[in-house]
């Protein structure tokens, strides 16, 4: 920055004016998570931004799953995890630890970072005013309190977005039976921002995005359309753990979020670059 | 209940009328703690209670701490706690658990455990909105995070209840460098009870209130001037862990609250009981 | 009451929890007559359930008309009726007497007495505001200024009801050639109960509600379909008196009030009773 | 007026403009009451005045009596009454009487008439919403259920004033016994005049207004300073039943409303005439 | 006027009663133009009938062209002006004065007038928010910038009518290149009508309406429903300067305005007597 | 600009944060003038600032002068200027011309301007609404219509502020007698910024600022208390031109704003750089 000069400034705003003029008074819903979620200095690179995106006039709503501390915590309370087909059985020990990193600890360190930034952040859970209401999924065999959401009302992140602040939310869901359910957060995401009529849905990834070669990052898609989703998958492009994060976007995009990006979070800034630049970075479902 | 007749249930409505007429609209604050927060049936009591007195017109909030839960978890991970002067040290992996034991496990559970009873409940903390903010406590040797509340704002409270909500609140503190403070449940409760300017602040404790005889539940002091707190104390009848709780409950009334009761929080619903009979029970500061 | 407990009264709170947020911010529209307005401990107990429902948040309207007192009034002033097929005719002179009965006395000694029960009150006629326009009642022989409801605008209704008032409604109305029409007090219930979107209309009446036998109130029929009430007339089931209450009831069902129920006004607080038990007392029409 | 000409029409509405700016938004208490109460002419007149100064945008409040109507209806009741000192002693009977009169028989005929005229009009009464409060008259020998004003609260009137409506009101008060009690009508008028701040307090009465000559309609005082009434009432010029009149302008003036006029309301839309031209007619106190 | 009494005053302002009503609430947009704008004491009446009309609680609208000021100015700086086809070409240096003249003389003229009178107004022109779009008048030959309208936005005018602003317009348009357009000022006064929902048009000429026989001022024709002008144009009834103002009035009309009138703007207070007056003068169009 | 690259992009914005929470929801007045109106891309770089600090939450006012274009303008009329003691004497057609150029040229294409830019902005000038008020400038010899202002009303310039819009000013005033004045648009925005409780108030000059040797621009003095002030002008560092602009500056701080800054106008967006970095440009008056 030091070689930036004052009118070089200037020129860096007027250039970020349609920008702006372009996502004021829009709802845009980051799910935030990997690597931008670990790296301290990577995660006050996203805290700002969404103080910065939050003052220029653009509803911001942050969502977040609790990653890999989630694991570190099962590991230190010597919490032996049982799998069922590989994926993880939550009982409710697993329940109470999953809650409590995601809305004592990410949750609250999120809104800690905002405010200090000088941002207005509210720590939210899918519980707060039965936000997420989720019911037991539905699988061969039992999976536990893993839950399956039945509804969504973003009543609770209105009421946030309309007092001003930045809404942070922790994906967990009530049940029918008052327990507590362990929710797919990229899922969760791609919910509230159809329900709250998003402009995007951001998911902050450890990939430069789809890749049409996946060891090469020339490759980038940058465009895709969600009718092609099918085809991509067909040929391999769209594989592994890139399977659900599209899902998600498809899934947004079908229930009426104008765009879903697919974006990097190991570039610091990813997500204003993304929305102040022509060309963009990372991959756009439509 | 069951030989409780349809025409008693209407008398004992009219006879909670002028109850609800005195309190309509006011604020009342709910410290709750000890036996009432560990006992289910106690704890599905006081929270029915909220509920209640919500739906009436009370602008319910309550404040509680982490309990022996703390003490649990820091136990399940491992953690050994160094004493200082008899007070525990908190350092910031101490800090951590006391965070997720309260923002995202105590606190979560009350939420959900009022939306379950068809409570609207919101789930907040002292970082939320910049609500709770504290230094580090001064004392002679160095206690860690420990925090002493320097501001109290409870915009993020009003906006609550001004759309409807119970709010819970969970009691850390941010601090000036961004670090996230214990601070003591009590005396949060106090101040916000002020700051909001409360009709009443509730004590949920274990025990009958202040006795003469402490040996002596017969000799329960009904109504305390706070003007006569130092010649109890002096007198030894305010000793040991009534001090702090007597405090805090001087600080409310100092600072402004209309009244501060010690209650029984092991008498199931003695919220209500208090409020809507003219004996009331447990100890009142005016 | 002096031998319910502290313990019991708070039981019979938390009894009544789900019934009050059943109806809380909802409207319901009592018709309110017959003993219930004559006999000064019965009309005590209806104005207290009216304040009490009103203070749970619940929006009450009472719809009254005149009784016996008009009657009174017509002989103390030595008024002979004239009567048409054995309908009375209502002169300039009568309708006079009506208006003041209606509007000055009974409507006056409700308001007054929900005041002095801590109760906002607020007493309305269908003149106010327009309210209720009607036209000279269109049968074989005139009946003078008998009156046929033509059009019902709540807007007064809503208004006071916004204002945190209980509306009392004295049911005259307003005629296109500027004089003042007496109307029949239950159709204007049903009628404003419709506009209102009210959830329930209280018919309170003397008797035990609808029974199969007339003579034994152990065969009282707890809940009607609207569709089968030509069936029950046609059994002779509904006869007599019964038949315009029940047309009332059917009417406001008709024209889209949840429910409308015929219920005792002989047993004190019978409202609160039928609102907050499931049994209930006396007829619902749904 | 036929033979009034367009062009003079729109001079009128002309000249007619800056006496409507002058009270634009203004509130004007009209103590509405004498002949032109009693003359349906007259009558007309008047209501005609209240819906167009309504229209223009001034807050129009009527206040009024029952005048001979009372007298007449308790002589159709033969009802007897007892005097004391020259006072009517009011008892229970008497005053249910005045109550349908006023609030039953005047302020509906009001209500009705405006509503007719286009007007929006609301019929109220002392006891609306806690409007008056009395106590028992304070002289030596007991007048009955005669009441001192002992609070004024304006909250119905200008929650009706709010809301468009033209707020008519018959002048009884509540007492602290729940009773009904009947005050001074002028007075009352004073006392709400002054607690709306209003700008201006009409008393039509049926006199030319002060006369230095009590035979000659030609010494019209049209200006009197409150702090000469003393002087006023030494030399005889006010006297009789001037007395009470004056007694309430002064009441209205001292209390803060900016002039009370006494005004001849035996002449045809005297209101209008003294609102919209320089001259006026009548006595103003300043 | 001075032989006009004061009760006569009165009865022509009861006489007014019912048109005012009428107007209540009503949008009202006049066309402001010919004599009436440049006679000053037929402009100061004009003004004054604004203001009166604004007072009542009737929604006016101004919206005026510049005349002969015009003309008058481009003639003072010697600008020759190039015909096309018998319209003149307005090059930039014809606009800036049409803006001049438009926006910086006549509005402000009128609004200063407007604000001496007591009224409260608001100059604006169809630049302000966006108010007028137009493009480029497209014709065989080019006429420079002059526009034709492609989007009308009335929200500046009702921000300004919803603060109690009378708005007063000069007619400019932008273009999409950011070119200011000179726009026909009847047409923008029909479209801004329209946009608005108003009640009436009025077109302020110098003519007396549409005549039969254009030389005898009684062959008046007071009203014409708009499918009957082509008719009234192939009789050479309409014909003409009056075509376009005719064009105008059906503009309107089919656009959803209820009323256009072509009224005589040389006679003084032509539009109050227009609308206080059931005879009414000049030409409606329905 | 070419050679910033995305990640720059980001930073600057980052850079820009605490300048834009520093501003966000205060309000800043730009005085326009100078090379920056009429150069043309200086005049678009203001234009686009004006944009884009309205749309990062500041309220923008600009009040602007006519400068250079009201000479030209009389030139072109053939007006011959009389002065008096230097100061050029304001007749009724010197003040038409001065009113068409402000508010009919240099007003309405700087709305243009804005619009076409994505702002939404006003045009509004000092008649509107009575916005400001001015008498005769009383010295010696009779200067015409040159006025002192007497009054400011900030009111329309909050209405359009409260609606979104940018207002844009132009600098007459309203005379007791209905005449327009012509004022110092300086003293205007300082009047207008002091009643507005502006933060800043801008003057865009052709200067670098307050320069210690006049000749040397790297003497600038980048802070003035305006105690100084006297001192400065005693030793003749503010002196010539400078003194107005200063007293102007002076004027504001004294009523309440702030800060006042003299900038130069000729440096491309200026006012940005001055508002977003911390050494900002030009001299600062606290």
């Amino acid at each position: 920055m030091s070689n930036i000069s004052n009118p070089d400034t200037a020129q860096v705003l007027i250039h970020a004016l349609p920008y702006i003029q372009k996502y004021s008074d829009k709802t845009i819903v980051v799910k935030y998570g990997g690597n931008a979620m670990v790296n301290e200095s990577l995660k006050d690179a996203v805290m700002t931004d969404m103080v910065l995106l939050s003052l220029v006039g653009i509803r911001i709503v942050v969502v977040h799953g609790g990653g890999p501390e989630i694991t570190d915590m099962l590991r230190r309370v010597g919490k032996q995890s049982r799998f069922v087909n590989g994926l993880r059985y939550t009982d409710e020990e697993t329940m109470d630890i999953v809650c409590m990193v995601l809305a004592g600890k990410v949750n609250k360190e999120l809104v800690q970072n905002l405010e200090t930034r000088g941002g207005r952040a509210l720590g939210l859970c899918g519980l707060d005013g039965g936000m997420i209401h989720a019911e037991r999924f539905q699988v061969e065999e039992d999976l536990g309190l893993v839950g399956d959401i039945t509804s969504v009302d973003v009543t609770p992140i209105n009421d946030a977005l309309g007092k001003g602040y930045i809404p942070v939310i922790a994906t967990m869901a009530g049940g029918p039976d008052g327990a507590i359910y362990n929710i797919n957060a990229d899922t969760a995401a791609a919910r509230i921002a159809a329900a709250l009529g998003a402009e995007k849905l951001f998911l902050l990834t450890d990939t430069r995005g789809l890749l049409r070669d996946k060891d090469d990052e020339s490759t980038l898609i940058p465009l895709v359309n969600v009718s092609e989703v099918p085809n991509l998958v067909r040929k391999g492009i769209i594989q592994g753990g890139m399977i659900p994060k599209v899902d998600c976007c498809v899934e947004a995009v079908r229930r009426g979020v104008h765009s879903a990006n697919i974006i990097d979070g190991r570039i610091p800034h990813s997500i204003l670059i993304e929305m102040f630049s022509d060309e963009g970075i990372g991959t756009m479902f439509l």
